[in-house]
């Protein structure tokens, strides 16, 4: 784990969280990003050394959507920057904790990702995210 | 705001979190203290340019035992790391965010600190910090 590499932020509209943010972090939404399989709108803001994603459901069957309808908008995730995300993965299973999938997948913003089921994680849903080289 | 400083994580027990985290995020616990005037032990693990904060109720009246009622366990905060924590708030003000306190209080951690409201910040409590000279 070499950083946060992103907090996922759930809201209920891009159009109207983007500017909230870009007066709260002062500096401007840098990208807007659809991920059709997971059924979600990304805009992503630079912080330091991270990012903060917002997170729009863009179908009402969407992990997002289910999250807003039970929890409210909010913090939806932990993302971690790892350098090589099998082996990351590895040592996380062997650790005990529970991957949501054995397999990583492509995710926003140029990314292999993993979710920790959030039962082995405290509650909270951890991402993890290598850069695609 | 400069970059994340820190993630605040409500959990129920610190003795049984902390070894989890210490695997997660394969690095040691650097520091337990406790806030005794917000009512909570806190627990800290370095990642990259940021902290993990684990936040233990210290009594049942305290903001995190109410948190830990009404929502569970799970993030409870984001801390960004100003430069001037006064002419960030000023900012703020003057952007239309809702500050909890107008005046900063010494937190955990060596920082001087100030929360914004979750109604003016999309549902997310929004901490600000300062390191102390």
């Amino acid at each position: 784990m070499n950083k946060i590499e992103h907090l996922g932020i759930a809201v209920e509209s891009l159009e109207a969280s983007i500017p909230v943010y870009e007066k709260l972090l002062n500096t401007k939404c840098y990208k807007i990003e659809e991920v059709a399989s997971e059924g979600v709108k990304t805009a992503f803001f630079a912080i330091g050394d991270s990012k903060i994603e917002l997170l729009e459901a863009s179908n009402p069957e969407s992990p997002i959507a289910r999250f807003l309808d039970r929890k409210g908008k909010g913090i939806h995730h932990i993302a971690y920057d790892v350098t090589d995300i099998e082996k990351e993965m590895e040592r996380l299973v062997a650790e005990g904790f529970e991957l949501i999938s054995m397999t990583p997948k492509d995710g926003a913003d140029n990314k292999r990702i993993a979710f920790l089921h959030p039962k082995s994680t405290d509650g909270v849903l951890v991402e993890l995210c290598q850069e695609k080289s």
